[in-house]
């Protein structure tokens, strides 16, 4: 038996999220029934993340088991050729046993793409959330810091959320700003059901001046989702790497591959 | 009677391309459905650039007629709230009656997304050409050089190509690199049917190394589109800006919202 890992991307449009369901395409059932057919036999695929209906990967990482010996270009181009055109694998790489693209990944990395704009997109309808109010940069990025660290993220955590602990390490949230569009990056040792959502959505609430800065540890603090604002659209979430162990040599940083994505 | 132009965002893969056509959903024919339920009158549309099937547009220019006296915000955000997600008016302006989106005109400027790297594109499906083989990107740029400047363009011209010369000044060809996507923009005083694509085709076939980049003026010397290289794909192909002359004031130059598009 040999263990693989696939980078994939995929464009969550054409998608109902990542996890196989009955009577919908997911991006799992996609992916399995192409790695299936190289293979000659039922393949499962697990994903580093289960991405929800309507979110994009640029570097999602995922595994299979396979007896069947083929060069690693079947697993990428021939995968490829049955792949519908919506979900592509970046490469293919032979792993250990120990290597589970989900348990032994120690850090997730989401891009949110953020048009702030008075026209909504056309061009990126689906691609990119959108605002078209002004926003206070210096207040989100302000309130931003506040979440970085080890906190109790149940303010932020869907009810179908099923971690075993709603406490997470956000190691990273930055804003970066290219003309009209914003990109929010977030990082951490793993997030909850909707929490990059969760997140944007309070922060814009914020940006938007209707609440301080600080008003963002309020919420942390009371650990009771209802009490922060709406989860934002999916159209502009991106999982855009997962961070592995040194020892498997697996190139799974984030990565965008043109400044944006 | 009063004259508006339009300026407008698109996702070619959306529509059949600009003009109306019976039986097909057009750019054209979504904006002047949406245009005269604004208007409360049937509205013509006329644009810039007629677009292909699968041709993007980040700064299409249009105008049209009305007698009904709204303001600008209705052409605007009221006009998008008729018109489907692919497509959007990014700002409306009145011009004097001399406007003509078409033929006042005096450059257009196009944009070629195209990826180079040895995995098609998912997450950019539909929105930018692709090239799996290594590139010379020097070569192309030799080539592209000595496109510069007022030539009879025949042998970049489709059969059905309506213009009444193909004589046209490009006035710029520009390869810029970010990752491994690849921008060239083309700027001429007019593009003939399929110009760009078919420019594309044949710069391409240099820079994979079938031609030297000299080839290009044998291709331009012959004014005979069956020596030219295959029109290449429209999935990477935006209009970018139109040009008018500054008595009427519009921001119509290319503008990419973001670097890239």
């Amino acid at each position: 038996m040999s263990r693989y890992a696939l980078a994939l991307e995929y464009d969550g449009r054409s998608f109902c999220g990542w996890q196989v369901q009955p009577q919908a395409p997911t991006v799992q059932a996609a992916v399995e029934a192409a790695v299936s057919r190289m293979a000659g036999h039922p393949v499962r695929v697990h994903a580093a993340g289960r991405t929800d209906a309507g979110v994009h990967a640029s570097r999602q990482v995922a595994h299979f088991d396979t007896d069947v010996d083929r060069p690693l270009t079947a697993w990428v181009r021939g995968v490829n050729s049955f792949l519908p055109p919506g979900v592509a694998v970046l490469w293919a790489k032979a792993v250990p046993d120990a290597f589970h693209s989900r348990f032994v990944a120690h850090a997730r990395h989401y891009r949110y793409l953020l048009l702030n704009h008075p026209v909504r997109p056309a061009l990126w309808a689906g691609r990119v959330g959108w605002i078209h109010q002004p926003l206070d940069l210096a207040a989100f990025r302000d309130a931003a810091q506040r979440l970085l660290g080890t906190h109790d993220f149940s303010s932020f955590r869907a009810a179908e959320c099923q971690a075993k602990t709603p406490v997470k390490t956000l190691s990273r949230i930055e804003l970066a700003q290219q003309g009209d569009l914003l990109m929010v990056d977030f990082s951490a040792d793993a997030f909850l059901h909707h929490m990059v959502r969760n997140l944007m959505g309070a922060l814009l609430h914020i940006a938007k001046g209707n609440e301080a800065p600080a008003w963002i540890e309020t919420l942390l603090a009371a650990r009771e989702r209802a009490v922060a604002p709406p989860t934002f659209m999916p159209d502009g979430l991106y999982l855009a790497g997962v961070s592995y162990p040194a020892e498997f040599g697996l190139d799974t940083e984030p990565c965008q591959r043109h400044g944006l994505i």
